[in-house]
């Protein structure tokens, strides 16, 4: 380009386009995580599910979840605590190894059981709580958690925010009920899609719904 | 005090409480803060009154709260949303210029009413529900909201603290789902008692119970 022949507009764009590109080198790459609300739920083993759907039934999908594979199902069963029931409880598929419920600390009060706050799977010493389905119920002796807040992401996503599985960090939360929250466990799969879990309470109040934004603060640029 | 002839306990003592004294005057006071976790309740006006509960009739006291002069009621009352009721809601004491009722976002779901986040007595454009009394019913226009997260503070807590009458802090909270709050809002008078007000959703999203202490950030020593 001669810009010595060149129009005021023409040189505008092109001294523009050159400020534009110079300044994207310094740009950092988002680290905004959308985020999903998880509503109480239970995971199936395939002895839980015999029991409640009837021997070698099959879970049916009905709404796609976040993460790769993983769908809320037609199912619902009923949970019985000492102080009350949840209907209509959202199995989620597909099933796994051991039986576990997911339900927020409010709900425990409803029911008369007070779980606590877990990673999923970590189910030693947690209580437990009757499900019922339309073939029959199961009484659980352990299983019974509120989610600990955690963030999906896919192998590329960890490197890219620089932090590994298992690593716990801070996130930013907006809004007239923001601030920071701390103990956020990172979860790292190929398998994972970058997405961020908390339960309802938490959404509540928090003021955050399912689709927005967080944004996971760089501890290495913590004060 | 002549050290050359105490013997070494006596020594030990004064040399002890020297060192005590000396970082005694680099400790800061505390910042700490007393939460009460606030429920669902209804503050009601003379005229809502005469019509839930009869004309002329009185509150009476069940319990103190934690801001002097106040109370929770022997009296409750039903609001009913499109969606559902909720039973048993208290009323606190005394009468107030205007009935407002405060609820959380998860009750909200469960009536049919979304509320804003707003301060006590700001009620301009905030939905209205049905409240039912033994005596009589009442349909209000506007009224319900989800309280705005603050801190009572008597006019010399405030000084400690450094701050004014509507000031927005941080606090931070500890614990599984602690982190630091944003916009908490300073309300300042003679009348009141050093005190953070939080509801269910709240407490259960971030682990908090009545009685547990937060920690008021001071906003001169943040990064």
């Amino acid at each position: 380009m001669d810009l010595t022949t060149s129009d005021n507009s023409t040189l505008a764009a092109y001294v523009t386009k050159l400020v534009m590109d110079e300044l994207a080198k310094y740009e950092q790459p988002s680290r905004k995580v959308k985020v999903g609300v998880s509503n109480r739920h239970i995971h199936l083993d395939r002895t839980a599910m015999d029991v409640l759907f009837g021997k070698d039934s099959e879970l049916r999908p009905k709404k796609k979840l976040g993460q790769p594979g993983q769908f809320a199902a037609e199912e619902t069963v009923t949970l019985r605590g000492s102080r009350g029931e949840l209907k209509r409880v959202r199995v989620l598929g597909p099933l796994r190894a051991q039986t576990q419920v997911e339900i927020c600390v409010t709900d425990g009060f409803a029911v008369g059981v007070k779980p606590p706050v877990r990673e999923s799977g970590q189910l030693e010493g947690t209580p437990g709580i009757e499900v019922i389905g339309p073939k029959g119920s199961v009484v659980l002796e352990e299983g019974v958690i509120v989610a600990l807040r955690h963030i999906h992401m896919h192998t590329d996503d960890a490197k890219r925010f620089g932090v590994k599985n298992g690593q716990i960090v801070k996130v930013k939360v907006g809004g007239d009920r923001g601030g920071v929250l701390d103990n956020v466990v990172i979860r790292v799969s190929p398998k994972y899609a970058l997405e961020m879990h908390i339960d309802v309470d938490e959404a509540n109040g928090l003021g955050i719904a399912t689709g927005d934004y967080v944004e996971v603060l760089d501890s290495n640029c913590e004060a």
